[in-house]
């Protein structure tokens, strides 16, 4: 994994150059292969701090493939994978059975989602589907005041279809699929959405915006200030997103007998649903949040790392709600038990960002879905709904133990 | 990596057991080191799948080090990481140089950071300070109704020193700061905070408020619902976070001169305020959001991934405003640019979780930081404000490069 | 303002026939004239506590003018009104000079929107516009779950035209804007949005939404469970009228020029906009707050109040955004000041609810916009236009008092 | 109502003083009595617009009375007024029997609050309490940044004893209970909060803040940008409110038994928390709202308006939680209901404010409210807690018609 061209660009000669003040930091890829440079960086990062970066320096990929990913590279971050399933899913995309890799140093969350996978598995499997889609990149202009905002948005009401045009130029996969106007003073927002298929589509809806910001400006008084202009919103916990929705909006439910409930999960339908609405309801309601579960953002997070997403969107991945509701079993038995998690902003893609590094490839090619799908989006609704159906294990799971605790001592009680 | 035993605890034989139904997926450490019992895993993953395992069977640590962590375990995902700096930082526990490591595979990330620190370093370093610390568990109770409720709440009030003593008894470092009631109708929840010195904190935290609550239930008519009533909040977008803080409150600041902010930045303060007011502060009102900020969350998730912090906690994390204002510079020259960040609910730690895997703790021996500090606590406090100021160098950098292009284009207009 | 038909109906007698249990306090109604009820009503609440009931039944209005608007009345509620004004207003739909009735206990209220107006005046007057418009209902249905939910969901976005169809048959001004469905779980939300034109427009929206459900319930499997399911949001602090509007989203703005701000209001620009950045801006946002202005509320309820809206729709009336910006003079004197408010939801009629009772009425009339516009929407959407002014009235005034009364201090700083 | 000193105060000649631009006005009342002045404003509106305002100058009280809460008076806007109960209420404060006065425009409000309090009469009452309290008010200050924040901050803390004496000395009954600091880069916000007794206390937490922050600014670094810095935060729908509470922190609740569900409200217990459930719990969660509740906002208005509360102040009161659940009946019957509203920041007082004006304080008569309560502070607690049971009826009304629709359209089905 080290490599030496000549004798000014072995590593330590590297290291000595920066530390000279020769070269800069971020230069050595232009005196060396990607993976010297990284050996110099870590050389000279471990002459400058107690650091040894043994662990860190072994890496399983060329350092050259992670450039799109990566400036200033000294070699990975390893977090432990593991698989969780296989569960049957009946989704709008996923089909079948499906294992389902996560990587997290959260010990007992794979455990816990296994668990709930198990049950959901003996329930027949889940049910999923997207019910919305479309990424969205909203920008900021500056108009003179309120007068002409109207008018801006007058316009942009009126010519829909030129801003498609000029959007959909850059993109041989992305369809606009709307422009939402928003004004605040002498401030004008554009709310652009896109269906960018089985991308994640920041990238995509950005370069499309920016075209689309060049026909607003140049047939309105507006005046770009901002690109992003935080409607959009990326990577913060917005109301916006949590209601209107980002990337995939995605629900995942099952319905689990009760002598499962009462067998599997030690408590039962009605035990759970106080414990939803007590803590993941009313709780939240209380703690004025946008989340109302009790830990999608694990599964999220852990899914979102094995499988190459963007770590920071695991902040919109939070916005969801889950529900639990108890309904009559056809016979005589204890009554069954509902459970749902719906994703608002699930942002997910399986090409482009991350997913082409070996390691997440690898886990895309363990859900059979790397790369573009067919139709296109089909992989990135599949990968949701998979993800969905993940979220919804976690939280069967950590809602049952946390009843079955409860029903355990009200058993001691009645003991005494 | 791998390991035979026995002939029934090769790799193949024993994927064949799970296949076989006599031995189920998450026993395999039962009848293999962790490593063989990993191998197994990747095999059977692989044979029901059309996925082939090498790069996430190619990892650098032992597996059964990472036992803690990650259960059904078959690899590790591996995330490319970098570093950005150095800059100085005068923290309150945050002292001298800094280079500061980052994994992600957001391509433009760390080159974007570094440009920041880059101009922070030429302004001097940047100030930080841990403003409030306290991890936080609010587990709910039943209570027949309100006026029951009231009698709770007052006996907690009074007996603040009990729940201490219960609290405490279960850790050796933790410090019960401050237990907060909130009722909402027969639902009582208690907002345990807690000092939990160089630990995130959320295990010690549970487990010392499991401790009170068996106070509470045994001493009043509160029946304990869940451990976690969702007020605390943990790992979702929620108010009580972003305005009471949870883990660590921290704000990073600087001072560019205003020469620096034209010569490094290629814009004007001026230009940079107005991009922050319309899109941070004016944007992020309009969509509903607690994230005021361009994209802090970038920095904490890859500052977490590389040491070892819980990715899930992203979420808190993106909790962040981000002030941005202009300052008389002392002489004729143009103004200067007052640029800050705060982030609300950071919760950090530099033992326990991820921090002992090997390429997390290396992270950690760059910034100096591995293991618990002297006095305690003082290694969070540390990472805390160095992240603070990675994020600081991140909304600069944006903010910088979004005025500048308008600026750029504005100068066009005037030389048309 | 009594009555007496015969001896049964006299109010005493009344009043004993209630307390003997013949009658029930609501039928009085069914056995005397109105006011003769009303009459009797007091006396019974008389009797009963330690009021005496002078002033509320000194009232101006007929009560059965007021059957609509109450049951079981005893009087009126009397508030102090004042007139602030005149202002020119450019509006789209308001034009010229108006006084501006408005109705409060506050003191120093209306003296504060006066000052504020009389500066907008010698600026030349204010620019308004309504920027959105629609009010909502948003039905909640239960199905079977997320498959049956995105059947629903097709179907309704396939079968607009025929939702228009029923919704609109129950109203001869009414239109139907648009649906927006939502999914949680086994729960569909429906959000219906109309053009309701001079009505505030709740029970239109109620009545047609209704008749729009009975179509949903018969051609999909969906069962209504609620004609609100919260999605709307009436009356509720909600980000989904933050962002998305209800009622009428209205925008007021001037420019001051910097003389007056320094003659008039004792300050300068940048004091206002540094006061309105850290409280209006950066204190909302670190309060969890979907208000970013400084009493806006106050000059809502009290048009409200005056003219005959809802009270309890001042709850969405406070999901406003000011925003203060410096402009360059045109000269050599002081900066300029941009200021503006946009109300996102600001739900206003001139028909219908309390418009038609007297002094409501007499106000409607202050303003030229008693009853129905021409064309249809423009008397509301002048009124909303001109609440926006009186509310940017109050932020100037309020903002300009902060940052005098601060420079005022910073003078005797500096005199030390 | 009228008056005529002298041949220059008659009303006509006052007005044409103001046509002609030789009195202002709002300096009426320099040149007549009160009510005389309000007569001239009335015919300058009328002679300047279309209006008639007969009505408006048929009021009740001496226009005198009326200056605190009032500038440029021209009369008053009547609302009329109702009154519901009596209902038994077992409060901390509250207790015995009481009827509720309430003003309001919206037809069916009374008759639906009513309605509710009758089954809870039935029920044998309602218990309330208020369960927290504090008037808060939160200054911003400007420091030079988070170093020089951090050392405010320490400083607050460690003398909260000095800021108590400060603020103390401005009032004779109010307390300091707490001061909370919040930093925000280089802005430092101080939420204080104050046991304000019977009265609201906007004004007095003002006052006794101002004093406050002059011993911050004598003792620290930190220059006093407002004293509010919206953290307070008044008028606004801010979770700040919603989580901490702001005024009065009031639950009310009742248990309603199976048997009076099914009879008085035509539905079950069974239905009702249905449809709370899906409404105002999961509803409002996907609406990212802060008001979990029907229309508490209407009960709050009406009682607001009635009683010479902060019209205003609705806004706060909006952020209610309601909850449903079954109960086991004791019998073999249907399932009992439990019910609750928790209105965590409702502003009331009965002293000062529009409490003294004539209708208003016949409304609290009604009540036995008018006044300082024994002990201080008592009747204001006491005014909380009979709304919150107004609150508790409306919603229970208004959720037993949603349900019951649909149970009676579900047995038409039934039918079919």
């Amino acid at each position: 994994m080290t490599s030496d061209s000549d004798s000014n660009s072995d590593p330590a000669t590297l290291a000595d150059r920066v530390q000279d003040g020769d070269l800069r930091i971020h230069e050595l890829e232009e005196h060396a292969d990607y993976d010297t440079a990284a050996e110099a960086r870590r050389l000279l990062v471990e002459r400058e701090t107690d650091a040894d970066l043994e662990a860190v320096g072994d890496y399983t990929f060329d350092a050259e493939q992670a450039d799109p990913n990566i400036e200033n590279m000294i070699g990975a971050a390893q977090v432990p994978m593991g698989v969780v399933g296989p569960v049957p899913i009946d989704g709008s995309a996923a089909d079948g059975e499906h294992y389902l890799p996560l990587a997290t140093t959260e010990g007992a969350l794979l455990a816990s989602v296994n668990r709930g996978l198990s049950v959901i598995r003996s329930s027949g499997g889940a049910d999923a589907r997207v019910t919305k889609n479309g990424m969205t990149r909203a920008p900021v202009f500056r108009v003179d005041g309120v007068a002409e905002a109207a008018e801006v948005v007058e316009w942009v009401n009126d010519n829909v279809a030129a801003l498609r045009e000029a959007a959909e130029s850059t993109t041989s996969h992305g369809e606009l699929i709307d422009v939402e106007p928003y004004v605040v003073g002498d401030s004008v927002y554009l709310r652009f959405a896109y269906d960018t298929k089985d991308a994640m589509g920041m990238n995509m809806a950005t370069i499309a915006t920016g075209e689309a910001c060049e026909v607003v400006e140049s047939e309105t008084p507006a005046d770009l200030v901002a690109l992003s202009g935080n409607l959009c919103s990326d990577k913060k916990p917005a109301a916006v997103n949590a209601v209107e929705g980002r990337g995939r909006s995605v629900t995942a439910d099952v319905v689990i007998p009760g002598e499962l409930v009462e067998e599997r999960l030690h408590t039962t339908a009605d035990a759970i649903v106080e414990a939803n609405t007590r803590k993941n309801l009313t709780g939240s309601a209380k703690a004025g949040s946008l989340g109302f579960n009790a830990h999608a953002a694990n599964v999220v997070a852990a899914a979102f790392l094995a499988t190459g997403q963007d770590e920071a969107q695991v902040v919109e991945g939070a916005n969801a709600i889950t529900t639990m509701d108890t309904r009559d079993s056809d016979g005589d038995g204890p009554a069954d038990l509902y459970a749902s998690v719906s994703l608002a902003s699930l942002e997910v893609g399986t090409v482009g960002g991350g997913t082409k590094l070996p390691t997440q490839a690898e886990a895309l090619d363990v859900l059979g879905l790397r790369g573009g799908g067919d139709p296109p989006g089909s992989n990135a609704d599949a990968l949701a709904e998979i993800i969905a159906v993940g979220a919804l294990a976690g939280e069967l799971s950590l809602l049952a133990a946390l009843s079955s605790r409860h029903l355990a001592s009200a058993h001691e009680d009645l003991g005494r």
